[in-house]
């Protein structure tokens, strides 16, 4: 765990798997100097890609956004989200019939984005539900929570259908003072009301650093050993990383204070291979 | 674990304790024959108290129910909710300041009914809030899902106080086929989402039978060979009870069914010392 | 959460409960100055009870032990342990047949201390079992882990009857360095294992303070605010006391060291009313 | 979940992924008719890959076992054990200095099997382990229970190293009645003493699936769809091939008898896509 400057550690790097909110951006819009970084990767001829937990726009939508805030020269490929991999997911499995999901319009749009039927479950009809196949749970907005999560509860009791969840993180920052339950945390409160566990996906699973992995060696002939993984938050980002074998840095601009790092890589075990402040300097 | 009547085996005990939903009343009220029973126990000199976690309504409100659904001469003392012991946690701990709220103005009212402020979550203005010195999780109603569940996590996050939890029913049944997430199961979600153990009343937890035991101490010369407590639901009544050392039967006109008894209960390894059908017969 | 010298708060109290590691004494035995306190409480007319996680002595032993260190007069019916309420449960319950245990002959004749049979799990014949009612881990100690935990599990797969733990601490320190696994942790890798819950006995559980509660209220008149629970580790002493409705005070004597005790308590929310070095000051 | 003869069902594939226990082989040996089936799946030209979490034999000593047995013609490459990406995962990360384990020599030696420095935990000297850099749990033999997990405690509580376990398997069965603690098992009573989370390998993390895709990848062109993946357990091999989008066959020659098969499926919303008695008809 050695602290060091990440532009001096980058150029020991073939590839850069980046974490985004806590690393490119943050509740303001980007953080001061990241394009000027991201740039630097460019002309180092590093190669670059952003994995993300989120499953609430696509891919394309990702990119855009990024474009608007002021990072340019994204592709949406080089965008990993979560919500990606629920799709695929979805579209491996062949399933048969509707698939319902909680979440907003635009997310089951483009993140299930399919030639099929799907519904919202505000639209359900309890009675009447032998063709729904599938539950995904997609985002935390879309609906509305006082009625729609005892309505999931409810579907799931009678169907015993596979449940994905295509966003796993638990809550996400709304200010530097304030977070909001994400979609990982209304979808472990419904496995903890039934006692089941549903099909999460997200770092720090491997799915999605295996994606990413294969995207690679199609691109060209890349070891772990030549990918570095960067994000804030050891329980996502660092655990993955490491468990997939790849060499990690925490950085300090998102969910880790610099004051509490040591505390919290002790207690967790989660040990990053090197901590930098940022990825600006 | 005997399959017996429990008109037969209630006549072995001084004193039944009895789960209120499940046991005596379901969601289209009384269970058919319950009065009967409830008569027949007061002839024969059994005492009769009601365990039942709640912190909806005060016990006078409780007794005031079970009249209006036909089931008299219950009194307030004869029913000890979770809510009262939350209550009088709050008031041995002596807390000074404001108490903050999740739940029906009824219920703090009743419940909380105190000669001091409360504050319900959606009235607290979080840049302004260094009065609150206690927060209890009351009620599922009384709130906006959508809005208040973020705004108790984000007060907790900046200050460290007690946390209540006053019924810590993860859900409970609204009809024959659905369930609704009930107290515990959002104050389950907070926890999860905080990585913290709030303070929990209400059975399995030996605190509601002591204070019953307490009770009937001051009422007369009684052991806990001569209670037997009746309810529907292994990891509450049950659990709670075997602990509390007293015997215990398990009645199958609520959460348990009986196809369903066999493998619950070897899985879960909790064992009533009796199986009965209801306690009508 | 006040910092403040313990023989100063403690005068206004008229009973304390006090855990015996980590503040009565340590691996190398008294902590210094404990004497001298503990006599200044009986001058003061203080009652004090002893609530210790322990099942490997009677609490005449544990009497004898204090006195052999160095701590005179105190008396059997002044140590509360958790042996003592397992004990109790399995009086209560009135098991008929044997009683088979992990752990050492002399926990089981003086923690079981039966007119009846027990039978340690070494002795038992795994194709012969049919008279074995009831099963308690009792300690660490007496039998061999390379075999006897396997044992266990396979005969609580075949026999689905009560289990008991009479000692729920997960482990204990055995030098200022290391410590060992526990009679909770043996019982939390076999209820991992088999997917069930047992009978847990021990702080922070309501039990122990309701039975030293009761105990009290048969020697005079008390009220849950004039007695002061004095605990070294959180989870246990603290949350078990401030459950109960007692104050509570940490001192940083044992498991809980000075440097750790904010970041601690609010990572655990739960909050001592006060903190205190030692008992001795 | 359809029920359909698994001779009938292998022909729509052109790869089946195998689980070993269970489903090849029991404690008796080769289950009945196993090598009729994997000759007729050769015979379609149908790739066999087994897929098994061990950490106690190399992949070529598995594959020497299988042929003891009586099952000709399994080669190592065709036999993918956790043990192995646990390896893996140890040589990507470069680790230098002393890698501590827990387990037998054979398994040392086979597993890491490193041109580095390793050492067995019962000759390790806590006074004097600076030069560790990581720890393995590789077999639930070849050290003393009794001594040697309160000396891993005691190791990992001084320093914070990488933990991999190489066999997430928490029991296997020793025979038709009998269990034993695996080595994940021991790897979780000591993540749970110390509260902190090690890394896994093994089924049903997406990693075995994906070095076993990766390898079939570099064998010919395959998607997950031609790809049936056969279990005998919920919670690993199906739970993991669902996950990595395989097509999923639950057997019930193994941990799932026939007559559960409705209840588990239900309690853990795991669904297999089909279900088959054994590989054999």
């Amino acid at each position: 765990m050695k602290r060091i400057d990440f532009l001096s550690l980058v150029n020991n790097f073939k590839v850069v798997f980046l974490d985004s909110y806590g690393v490119l951006k943050n509740h303001e819009g980007l953080i001061d100097g990241v394009p000027q970084t991201i740039d630097y990767l460019r002309n180092q001829g590093i190669i670059i890609k952003i994995l993300t937990n989120d499953a609430s726009r696509s891919r394309q939508q990702q990119a855009d956004l990024f474009k608007s805030l002021g990072l340019n020269g994204l592709t949406s490929s080089q965008i990993i989200t979560s919500g990606t991999l629920a799709r695929h997911f979805l579209e491996d499995k062949k399933i048969k019939g509707k698939i319902a999901y909680l979440g907003t319009e635009n997310a089951a749009e483009y993140i299930l984005h399919i030639d099929r039927d799907s519904i919202p479950i505000g639209e359900i009809d309890l009675e009447n539900c032998d063709d729904i196949s599938a539950f995904v749970f997609l985002d935390d907005e879309g609906f509305d929570w006082n009625v729609d999560i005892n309505k999931v509860i409810n579907l799931l009791r009678m169907k015993n259908i596979p449940v994905v969840v295509a966003n796993s993180d638990k809550m996400y920052p709304v200010s530097p003072r304030d977070v909001a339950v994400g979609t990982g945390g209304i979808a472990k409160l419904v496995e903890n009301i039934l006692n089941r566990k549903f099909i999460h996906f997200g770092k720090p699973d491997s799915q999605m650093f295996m994606y990413a992995y294969n995207q690679l060696l199609s691109e060209g002939d890349y070891t772990k050993n030549e990918i570095l993984m960067v994000g804030d938050t050891l329980h996502t980002d660092i655990l993955g990383g490491n468990k997939f074998g790849l060499h990690t840095v925490l950085v300090l601009t998102g969910n880790t204070r610099e004051s509490a790092v040591e505390t919290l890589v002790s207690a967790t075990g989660i040990i990053p291979d090197y901590i930098c402040k940022s990825i600006v300097h």
